[in-house]
């Protein structure tokens, strides 16, 4: 057996304090752990019932725990305005400081934003789009709130270190081609269970000359092909978007996938030709080429969430749009990532852009994508939408229709009123 | 039998078309009829049940009637998203013309703003603050949906000419005073049903000296003392301003009370040395002194609502705020009244104020104020809004606290963390 290890399997070799191969089963130290509005209670209400014996009821590290609200707010109804308050009280007695109440923004827009992420950590959150942060070169995977409870006792949770998929994306992307295309490809080919519990690593020069928020977009979406964790070697660009961040901080140069590592899989692509992608209703991997569902008349169209609402995404929207106006009869919602891309935005002209073409600029939140009170569909109504899930009724009646696409081509589709080809506009 | 009329009693004459006195009972021709997404479906359900024999089905006038989209925008349940989408099929289907989507912001600040409200007009609305377009001079009252299913109709409702209560305001308003502190001190004397059924004339030189953003804020709360209307005599202020919206426009100078014309009370108040007031939890009317419930810690602050959420009210607020932060606790949310509005903040800079200083900056909608889904308080919580209901449960938990003030006030509070007078920061 070779000792190549993938950047899996060094990851989990420093958080198990052993070296590990992929099928191990491990007990490994977490580095942070984030938890929000929607699964905190339940994971606080599983560590008081953890701790239930314990004199001292306190989690194993305060300065680990990340809490954030972001998808009921500001609280849409009495039992989130209660989820709050039960959440401020945990932060208070267990003096979290990285707490981010109701203003900051989505959970994984803020974590890396913040300085929370590091390359080569292991970090947890009860949130399925937490391997987002792979996008930085941490192993970051969703967990359930109970598993989160476990966290908060004793900072360890079990893993059995995962095979990793090599996906090798070479090429140079056309014009308004995005990393969002790269991806919905990705999941279409593969299919919403073909990487069941495997580590998505993301290479090949498609990938490595990506901006970080671009990057984010595709490992955001690991999940939605079965993955365990969506994760990009790190860099130079990752480390210049961390030592802004981090002051001093410098990369491990180790800190990738050993040449002769192993993989269960490598997929090569060329994204050269590839045109803009759409994944239709009601499954992400139901993705087609923009042009075979180009004229679908559409009613709303979403610009924002955590896998693409951060300022780059909505600059090229906005350059797309320039100052045609939503098209008749279409809502626009525009709803930044985070505080720190709304502000950028604005200073940046964009939300007068976007209100003067008639959209609705709101504060950030992870709004209709979550599918709660926030922006929703009616029956027979028909979304395009730069987030992450487009499963049956997600964002509203289960007679709707979402589709998923980039910042680009839904503002294309805004602006016309139809799904639009960006290129064509 | 005196032939001396009140305002209300000139406008009623002429909706009636016959010289009518406080006590006819008229059937009066409506000039404008407002609906919204709350109460509009009732309405036009009600109007399909009357025309059920009719072969064409048509409203009386499409171009008086507007119907707006502001209390459930965007969609913030499927219930509401399929009321939307009745209501733009039957704007569609009567071709009315003046229809503002979940863009516009709320009914009563987008109505008088687009030209929609005229002096001397009677204006009905499915929503009880219709009042407030007694601003400018026009007779407007809320009424039911299937009142309102009756003036889709016909074009009439009968009425009760009501009596006419003069409150005849005088003085000058100390430093950071406002007509809100005047319309809660009316109503905190009079009490919540002291007013009832009546015509509330506001007259006096402190009410004369008000812009028209301040003047609907006393006409928007004519209802919180029982009030059918909240009437202030048009004058050249209000010319201007309609002017503005409606090119060209004139002022009938006859449109005022007649000297000797019969009020079933005149109130008098002289305000120069009147503090700020506040509305305590649980009724409008339960008013005191600012001085009285200094200190109060409060969770949460409204700024916003068709009562204070005018660019001059952020313009106060913002002012006040200066470049200190919402106190570390608070949550501030700012939510202007219309687009227009906003975007005279945005323009200003007011939104990147708020936003820097840790507020929520928010696309126009009604908000907390209605209580439906939007920023909600848990139990134990407390609010000082600039709204004008805070009954108990409005803005969610039965169990919470709801003040009301002047924009200026709850400003202060918001940096403070406590109920504060403004005068003192």
């Amino acid at each position: 057996m070779s000792d190549k290890q993938t950047i899996t399997e060094k990851i989990f070799s420093r958080a198990a304090e052993r070296p590990v191969k992929a099928g191990d089963f491990v007990l490994a130290n977490i580095d942070r752990a984030m938890t929000h509005d929607i699964t905190g209670p339940l994971a606080v209400e599983g560590f008081y019932e953890i701790m239930r014996n314990e004199k001292e009821k306190k989690v194993w590290d305060p300065d680990k725990i990340v809490i954030l609200f972001d998808h009921q707010v500001p609280a849409d109804s009495l039992n989130a305005a209660q989820n709050h308050i039960m959440l401020r009280k945990f932060v208070a007695e267990q003096d979290i400081k990285n707490f981010y109440d109701i203003f900051e923004g989505v959970c994984h827009q803020v974590m890396p934003e913040k300085g929370h992420v590091l390359p080569g950590q292991l970090v947890v959150g009860s949130d399925s789009h937490t391997c987002a942060y792979g996008s930085l070169g941490a192993f970051a995977t969703g967990i359930g709130s109970t598993d989160m409870a476990a966290v908060f006792a004793i900072g360890k949770l079990w893993f059995r270190v995962p095979e990793t998929i090599r996906f090798e994306v070479n090429g140079r992307l056309g014009e308004r081609v995005y990393s969002k295309d790269i991806i919905l490809k990705l999941i279409g080919d593969i299919g919403a269970d073909g990487a069941r519990y495997k580590a998505c690593e993301y290479a090949g020069d498609a990938v490595k000359s990506l901006d970080v928020s671009q990057r984010m977009t595709i490992s955001n979406m690991a999940i939605e092909m079965g993955g365990k964790a969506g994760i990009i070697e790190p860099d130079s660009i990752t480390e210049e978007y961390i030592k802004e961040r981090v002051p001093g901080y410098k990369l491990d140069t180790d800190l990738k996938s050993d040449d002769g590592a192993n993989y269960s899989d490598i997929r090569k692509y060329d994204v050269s030709d590839m045109p803009p992608q759409v994944a239709c209703p009601h499954n992400v991997d139901n993705v087609v080429d923009v042009t075979e569902v180009e004229g679908k008349k559409i009613d709303q169209v979403l610009l924002g969430s955590c896998t693409n609402g951060r300022f780059e995404d909505l600059k090229i929207a906005a350059d797309i749009m320039g100052d045609r106006p939503v098209a008749k009869g279409v809502r626009l919602l525009v709803i930044p990532a985070s505080r720190t891309e709304y502000m950028k935005a604005l200073k940046a002209g964009l939300v007068e852009q976007f209100m003067n073409a008639g959209a609705l600029v709101e504060s950030p939140c992870c709004g209709p994508c979550m599918g709660g009170s926030f922006g929703l569909l009616g029956p027979g109504e028909v979304c395009i939408a730069t987030s992450n899930r487009n499963f049956k009724g997600r964002q509203g009646s289960a007679d709707a229709f979402v589709y998923l696409s980039s910042p680009a081509t839904a503002a294309a589709s805004a602006i016309k009123g139809k799904i639009t080809d960006p290129r064509s506009v």
